[in-house]
């Protein structure tokens, strides 16, 4: 057994408590420390690890080296009743996105559809919190952003995107809504991460060496190789969708002008983004558009399963499914994360009580 | 040589105006007529032959067969500064999201941003279209649509999905536009049908066979197996968006509740709809914004092409490329697509002179 495999299980609360203690530590105002930590635990509830406290450590090498800006002036570039446009000057993604998801949300409440682009932000974590956003308060969510060059298009081998993610949620009645949380890229690059730190081989569809083979080897693609597009061409397209509505619209950096990432916490990490919301009560009473989505979702759900598969999964439910559990009985943190922060408390003498 | 790989090359004027008779003579109002002919036309121009005017003497049935209102009162059910609803009354789809997209277009040229959902559509044909009406007035557009019940979810086997195509074009400035138009399925249902037209074989990642394995017979997929999505779960995600914007949110038939399609022609084709356009020019001036999407096209352009390839394409690349050569040499139909329009013509006592 491995470190990575090896775990500790920690209470959600306890371990939010610390991360924002370790970023008020480091001079990050208390409220965007909260929600950086409330979407990082966020996270690890819900079995998302890749985007969750391991990438605590990161951050702080970040603030550490200015590539993070922990007081940023967030400026609003346009101001309109359905669109918006922002610049994060370069402070914590997580809290430009989660502000820029609200902005988005009170004018779609009005006009019925907004949108809300935002330049200039570091990593926003796991892309499906600020569309969950939307679906707590009955409006459709749609979130993506661009990052850091490290992805050639289908074709070619020069990097030039990042896994440009996309998330959505719809709110439902009695059911949990419908979200769905993806790489446009096979996998996200967290999850090559996430392999490399535990010692695991990774499946040859994830990724490419540096000569284009596929590979197994995590290290080797994060170091030397490239990510594969989900579908090839067709995911190469939808990341080209989100990199000019993220990146081209929002007057940001986009595509080979985005400093590439080779080391996380130690390079760059410039993204722009697009949100936007919807109010389906525009269009029918909340209550029977949130039906309408009940019924869309036991459809899938009857689903006969394919043989050799036991059960047909509604994106999202899985992680849902990961959230109550882990709420309940605690968050298996693995042993390499539980040392880092138990590192960072030394180091910044805090109190280590995961 | 098969009679579908035999060509007959005809002008696309010539065939615009054929298709345009043919659908008059049926009943259809010339308007509607004139722009189903345009659309398909351009299908074949942009060598979307899977719907273009292979799809005529099917259309013909379906007016025949009652399934495809010719003279369609559409209502509009909600109309809002930023958001519209339309029912389409089962008239051809392609004259619907025509008219959505244009009213989408003049929403978001006002609002910066709006929405337009259809339902009661039969088919929509190539859904690229639409978004490229609102990209050549320096629009961003975006479309996409749900259907017949013929694609189960990932790791299912009950039809509950359609392909749920999307499609996005974005305006560039010296540079061709950005078009994405792609099903979510890894390819749609016209190219099985296209294939099983031209008698060939169709690579295994396509669809699956009756018992889920997957096959290299269209026959067989086409009328006891199923598709597949473009990189698995995470095309049946994106699926399901387009489900929800689609289908849920158009107060249409969603999932299982539209009736399947097992012959194109004979039986049911309703589809629901979302159209959204954004005016880039409430976030930058267009000029600006055009130079940006040339930018990002010439960085995917110039990246080294992987071992193997010869050349890196951006999405809609190669269809404009096909466009301006069969626009100026004309569009090779089938034999078998030439016989069935010939069939047509003297059927209804038609001229025919393509």
């Amino acid at each position: 057994m491995t470190d990575a495999e090896r775990v500790t299980v920690v209470g959600p609360e306890p371990l939010r408590r610390f991360v924002a203690r370790v970023l008020t530590t480091l001079g990050v105002p208390e409220s965007d420390a909260e929600t950086v930590a409330e979407i990082l635990v966020e996270a690890d509830l819900r079995g998302v690890e890749s985007h969750g406290t391991t990438r605590v450590a990161g951050y702080v090498s970040m603030l550490r080296l200015g590539l993070l800006n922990p007081r940023p002036k967030v400026v609003v570039l346009k101001d309109a009743p359905s669109v918006a446009m922002l610049d994060g000057d370069n402070g914590f993604g997580m809290v430009v996105a989660k502000h820029a998801m609200q902005v988005a949300m009170a004018k779609a409440r009005a006009a019925g559809i907004a949108c809300v682009t935002a330049r200039n932000l570091t990593h926003t974590g796991m892309v499906g919190f600020y569309p969950m956003m939307a679906a707590r308060e009955g409006l459709i969510g749609l979130a993506m952003n661009n990052g850091p060059a490290i992805v050639p298009p289908f074709g070619g081998r020069t990097p030039t995107f990042a896994t440009n993610p996309i998330a959505a949620a719809f709110p439902a009645g009695a059911e949990p809504p419908i979200v769905l949380d993806m790489a446009t890229a096979m996998v996200a690059n967290g999850k090559l991460r996430l392999a490399a730190k535990k010692g695991l081989p990774i499946p040859p569809a994830w990724a490419l060496d540096r000569a284009g083979r596929p590979t197994t080897d995590p290290e080797e693609a994060l170091l030397h190789g490239f990510l594969q597009w989900a579908g090839g061409y067709k995911g190469f397209g939808i990341a080209t969708v989100v990199e000019v509505l993220g990146g081209v619209l929002s007057g940001g950096l986009f595509g080979t002008d985005v400093p590439p990432l080779k080391v996380f916490g130690k390079d760059p990490l410039v993204s722009s983004a697009f949100y936007l919301a919807i109010n389906p009560e525009q269009f029918m009473p909340l209550d029977e558009f949130t039906a309408r989505v009940d019924r869309l979702r036991r459809q899938i759900k009857s689903s006969t399963p394919a043989e050799g598969a036991e059960e047909v999964f509604v994106a999202g439910e899985l992680e849902f499914r990961r959230h109550t559990e882990r709420s309940r009985h605690g968050i298996p943190l693995s042993q390499v994360v539980h040392r880092e922060l138990r590192g960072l408390a030394e180091d910044l003498h805090l109190p280590f009580e995961l």
